[in-house]
């Protein structure tokens, strides 16, 4: 098999740029070690940016998302009993888009298919070859059987666990990488959110965040011990501990029920440098992975898919590599950026184990003087909408 | 003796406490330890906020200061050999003011002598008696002779080694503390600044600081180990280890010669709390001890002294304790905000024994983000001129 452009990994970004490129008369095969609805099943985060939003109309996948999705103008940020506001709209013009993962990707799935994208499910044994020629090839099996394919270029969208780092060797590849002390164990129930914007809870007992999917679909999560699993945290325990974590007028409100899923996921800063060699590109979770506060997990996967689209389509229309070329340089520019406030915002609202007194009095200088400082305020929310690309 | 205010500690605060009371018919006694020429030996910062300044001025000594000192609209910030200003009167229509605090100290001293002033030199074994009571009283002795004040108020502008903190009862005190592990060495030369500015840089190799007291007389810091001592660093080896900390083009700018002053001193976050024990008030590094980057040792005493001289001001013309119970409070909230100031300057700018790989790019993510986005440099410029009382 032959095609421009082999993307691995069937996940939003591997779809979208599939989308992008193939408007633009791109030839792409998307490989996914899954099914179509394994990828459907997994629970993500919902926090658009702009940006993102923009690029998906771009791909015309659009018109679900903005049917269906809502505006968020600002957020809530609470400390103990005391909460605020920040104003996205009032304090830079813009606003996020509350739209689910796992929509983004049906959506770009039955767009894939209506016009017949190649995409490849249940792929084992993917293999990237001569990434650092100007013949790439990637090998797979499928039921034993091995296939291959000739291609010109290889974006490696196939997350954190994926094999396109990997094939980077480890002369030239640099990894930064922190962990952080504690999980987020997760929600999801089927009843109305707390309140219309997200509330970002700082509290003596951790951290918390009440989100939301739609109307009837709330996500909440506490800040828990890495050594806790989803099992000990009964559904009443959960609800008592959230309570216990957010402001008392909002715990007076909260509407409780079953959990549909519950899990935990622990929170991890990193990046790796280069995401480009040769012809390989690494996209998203392959290449850097922030911790969930601040909602930048799938923004920053969209950036990268961005730099690289643009590059391609300059490659393709005018034979300038400039924008293959410059990849790593301009996407992990953007993402450091990212990194840097996903890592802030964890810092800011969370209870770290080695915390002084001290410490914790920062913290809360930190927060009261969000609170009270409109410039301060205003450096949140340019980066919670999204820098510009 | 009998007296309204006794002031504990002949620097710079209580002497501008005790000339800003006289100046309202409210009569005062300073005791300080040493003589005034060893106070006046001492080298500290000159950097002053307009708070500071208009505070001077209303205490009737600002012609010197007005006449002699520097207006500074910006500051420098530099990494590696990269650098940007912080413009503070673009910003936030404000400056800060560059005068020695030896200055301020000589000034008051002046002024208290021309108004017959009360200032007792050389006094041992300070104690404060009955502080919780409406009727204090201050015991010390000179030369081995006992004497003792009676008093309506006491201030603690003795300093982090003084008593008056000491005199709060440990089940009442409460004390917060973060000792860095560095310090700074500085070296005061008579040579001209290699700045107009101050230039304030992060490097590889640890942190510098460019800073000046006037046209020909300069003060340049370089972190250090705790370990060093000043005898450790020949001029030659200081000037060569500074110029590997500053931008190349500034290094080459540099005027070297002897210095005429070398130290180290260790870097200490630290705050007690309150600041008021019935009578008792604290001021200054009795109460607080910020690191010196960022310039607000001087500052955040000056902050007190503003709060506890408008609280017996009120008390004294009005009856009103309004102010006097509220200054711990007061004092307190703007306090903690120039502590958070110091401690992030310091975090932003120093190289830490423990930074992983991943820390050292948030660091110079926050730098990066600093020269780019305005409303963090206007985070800065606030901080740095001094938020409002």
């Amino acid at each position: 098999m032959k095609t421009q452009v082999v993307i691995i990994g069937g996940g939003p970004s591997g779809l979208l740029l599939s989308q992008l490129l193939h408007r633009k008369g791109i030839d792409s095969v998307v490989l996914e070690r899954r099914t179509r609805d394994y990828v459907l099943s997994r629970i993500r985060a919902g926090i658009l940016e702009v940006g993102f939003v923009n690029l998906m109309r771009e791909a015309g996948v659009g018109a679900r998302m903005d049917k269906e999705c809502f505006i968020h103008d600002g957020t809530v940020i609470s400390y103990g009993d005391q909460q605020f506001r920040i104003d996205f709209e009032d304090l830079t013009g813009s606003h996020v888009v509350v739209y689910g993962q796992t929509e983004v990707t049906r959506d770009l799935y039955d767009a894939r298919e209506a016009m017949g994208g190649k995409i490849v499910f249940n792929t084992d044994h993917v293999e990237i070859h001569d990434a650092d020629t100007d013949k790439p090839y990637v090998t797979y099996e499928v039921d034993g059987t091995e296939h291959r394919i000739d291609c010109e270029f290889v974006a490696g969208c196939d997350g954190f666990h994926g094999v396109s780092r990997q094939t980077i060797p480890l002369t030239v590849r640099r990894e930064y990488e922190k962990v952080y002390p504690f999980g987020w164990l997760g929600v999801l129930s089927e009843t109305p959110p707390v309140h219309d914007e997200l509330i970002y809870a700082s509290s003596e007992r951790g951290f918390a965040l009440c989100s939301m999917r739609n109307a009837n679909l709330s996500r909440y999560y506490i800040q828990c011990s890495l050594s806790d699993s989803p099992e000990d945290w009964t559904d009443k325990a959960f609800w008592a501990e959230l309570k216990r974590r957010i402001p008392t007028e909002a715990a007076e409100r909260l509407v409780t029920g079953p959990s549909i899923e519950k899990s935990i996921a622990p929170l991890r800063s990193f990046v790796t440098e280069p995401m480009r060699w040769g012809r390989l590109f690494l996209c998203g979770d392959a290449a850097h992975i922030v911790p969930p506060t601040g909602a930048k997990g799938l923004n920053t996967a969209a950036s990268d898919i961005h730099y690289l689209y643009h590059a391609l389509v300059q490659f393709y229309e005018t034979g300038d590599p400039e924008g293959i070329v410059r990849y790593s340089e301009k996407a992990l520019a953007r993402i450091w950026k990212a990194e840097r406030f996903s890592w802030w915002m964890t810092n800011l609202l969370h209870r770290f184990p080695d915390q002084s007194e001290f410490d914790l009095k920062m913290q809360r200088a930190d927060i009261e003087f969000l609170r009270e400082n409109r410039a301060a305020q205003s450096v949140l929310a340019q980066n919670y909408v999204g820098l510009p690309f």
